[in-house]
């Protein structure tokens, strides 16, 4: 399957503004990459790139008062798998999670899991641990929690969810990471697109958030908000939670005035003429 | 200027839990030893070592139901100079801030950056950039909060210690660091040994938390709870707040049953005693 | 001055659901009014009235389920001053505020005094006490907070406000409430209509709220969203917080599905036919 | 049963203090009274009494700078019952409860009901309504809070409760109160003497809190704390939560320097004894 990813985004910035982006796919994504994954910038500005701490291809640059436009397209293949489910998964005791991801199991600023240990045990303490008791976390807090574009803000942490039970796909995901976490179970928040395919929707289509867990052996993808398996994932970035992961961090007043994101299945027979367009958007 | 340095950590464990330990001294002051520096685990236990991602020396072990000790005493040079300071340190630009150095500007658990915008601009604005700034919160910080013990909970942020304006070192550190963070100031959470040495002071010793700040061109200590240069600190972790380097993470139950560390000048002529006497303790 | 007020809320309800409506004007207020102020409910059904320890007058009634309608029109004579204004009023000491006044020193649900006994002192404490005082807190509130309806959420308490510094009419009431209070000035939370006589305006008539505060020797209007003396507010409930004088309370769903509010000035010879409008109203 | 109550409590005053104390008896324990229940303030102080809007017995006074002593002894009457049961008490519907109850079924500042809503429906929503429910709010919290005076703290609220689960009475009852509002059983806070009659204690007395919930007709009392009917208690004040009915407000610094408790059985023939010695202490 052939997904044709983009964006564009457009910010007004009084002033200059210094910017930090990850509005690349993963590193782990790049083999399935048929055009290049340009971050195009407008007007023109040096940028340069890094990989932060998570292992998320990131660019940074100093933007000019002004408007300024980040957008992008690019085609990938994907396997048009629905994400993996293995309901034999065990849970890894946490004396054997890999030393890099003991990280996940800590708090962060929007997963209080020192707030949790109580609630998370009484929840989800007599589900049989693994993927039966990952997939209870994410089964609660899809029936709890009602989705709601106009109750998102940008402080709400994973006890606001809980109490609100009311928020965005973020939300959901900081509240199932958390509940993970505070059942020992490495937990972290993932970015990326994800399109309609194979469901109905009919909305305007936007990043998406969903979050991994490591169990067995491997980082497994789970999603609290849509909690069914989906095609067509694209991962961005992954971190603790959304404040590893901003798709932009601004450091100074930045006014959004345009959001718009692409992710379209195409079909093959398109892909020469995708890879011409998608080329001439990039001169 | 040599120091003994060493603790005594016991724990009473009702399960078998696995636990984290950073109790080494920082990488970077690996140079000074004059002695190993070994965490000695009794019951003996297989215990693995690893760098953890801010670049702290971290042990990591399985321990048994029953109690645990943990202990250590080595011996180490220092220079003798109180901190560092430099009252010309300009603040680095956020676009000027190193790569890896991007991540201490962002939120983390005990410093909710997101909620003190508009508080620390109004207190800070007005203060030249720079070392200075850095001071005036620092004064700010310890002017403003008392210490007390008693006040001490795991789960308090940046925002409690605004609000209730008492607490421990931590408290006053996450406080600082987090008006610095709001001011575009790259600021991380430090903690390590810190004796009495050329102050006055009855108490027994503990381990220490301050700040480091990027200004210029490098990381400065800064501490907000003594808010004076100190002679004798002895760096054992950095990281974004007291939630990556704790001293001991446990994951489970686990009882302090017993704390002691020793952080004392000894007289150079004393050096061979005291190697002796450590390594005797180690056997 | 006349004054037309009225309103038209209609709520679906999915079952029986005991309602409290505070719809009335305030008991103090009864002498000007020109037309009876009843609360028509459709499909009728039985209601109380009974006034609540804050001397309000209020409405209880058990709804059914399906549709429910709260209408009235009324109307009030107004003396067309301003708030009034004495910048010499002092402020009372806490040991002669009047003994049913003393709880408008304590902490409500969304005026946590007891978090900002420091932050109001530093901000406030070197302002004379009386008068300017409260009207330096009122200034600060309307200066430092942005007005805006999406960024209302019901659970948001003066400590939210404070750190997020965006919101909507109560929300900057609660602030300056909570900091008056912290300062041991009596302030409490009105509700009334106020329409937009001598000010332009060009949005939807809607309830709003205000603060009284008592100085010298009775209670002040004062209003931190507008910060300036306004014509035509009709008092309809006081209360520590927007807790004690929801318009409606519903205990249990009650989804809104029409709101309007009417607070026109009218002129003096359409009265005969304006009361003849409004009791047609009420047939 | 005849009970010795009394207290003396010393604050040291840096400067001139208004306070209110809520240090009498309920007026619906003064029939029960053998003894006066006289406030004694040293050194005299002029104190007007008033009773406030729940109803209870309130002192105020302007405290001089330094040291002042409060202070009572007094004997009193006690059916020697424990707290009556009712397991057959239904609950009120919200349109039955008495006018002037309504507002125990509102937010306070300790009592967050609007984040409760959930929490509560999910935990109790399946119980059968009445005592049966408010019985196993009262078991919830009593078997997952866990008693502990170094965990207090004033602004500890319902919420923190819920989180940290760890606090004292005040605590315990606040948590409980919450509940029974969220599922709209009126709860209001109680304080008040409990000795040790009857049950196995050695600690020092102290003044306890516990609550009292409406069902059938009446307030009954509830102790999530203890969780079981207990014999001698002695109501002093009601409200909303701990911010109404606190024992001493001071308004300014008042440092408590002595604080002790007396509610002790006394035999019905060292009655005269008693109130020879009681008397006194008043002189």
């Amino acid at each position: 399957m052939l997904i044709r990813l983009g964006y564009d985004i457009q910010f007004d910035l009084p002033a200059i503004t210094p910017m930090v982006a990850l509005l690349h796919i993963h590193p782990s994504r790049e083999p399935d990459l048929l055009e290049p994954d340009v971050l195009q910038i407008d007007p023109p500005i040096d940028a340069t790139e890094y990989i932060d701490g998570f292992g998320n291809r990131c660019t940074r640059f100093v933007a000019q008062p002004g408007r300024i436009r980040l957008s992008n397209s690019t085609l990938i293949a994907d396997s048009g798998l629905p994400d993996e489910v293995n309901e034999h998964a065990r849970e890894v005791p946490v004396g054997d999670v890999p030393d890099n991801f003991l990280c996940y199991l800590l708090n962060s600023r929007y997963c209080e899991v020192d707030r949790f240990s109580s609630i998370a045990f009484d929840l989800f303490g007599h589900v049989s641990p693994g993927w039966a008791r990952v997939q209870a976390i994410c089964s609660w807090v899809n029936t709890k929690v009602r989705f709601s574009y106009p109750h998102a803000r940008p402080t709400k942490s994973a006890l606001d969810v809980y109490t609100e039970r009311i928020g965005v796909c973020r939300d959901f995901q900081h509240l199932a990471i958390t509940f993970c976490r505070a059942m020992n179970i490495p937990a972290r928040y993932a970015t990326g697109y994800l399109g309609d395919i194979g469901v109905p929707y009919g909305g305007p289509m936007d990043f998406s958030a969903w979050f991994e867990v490591y169990l067995e052996d491997r980082w497994w993808t789970f999603d609290a908000r849509h909690n069914t398996p989906r095609i067509g994932r694209v991962l961005m970035a992954v971190g603790r939670d959304a404040s590893d992961v901003a798709i932009t961090t601004s450091f100074g007043e930045a006014n959004l005035k345009h959001f718009s994101v692409v992710t379209d299945q195409v079909q093959a027979d398109a892909t020469e003429e995708a890879v011409a367009a998608a080329s001439s958007i990039g001169r």
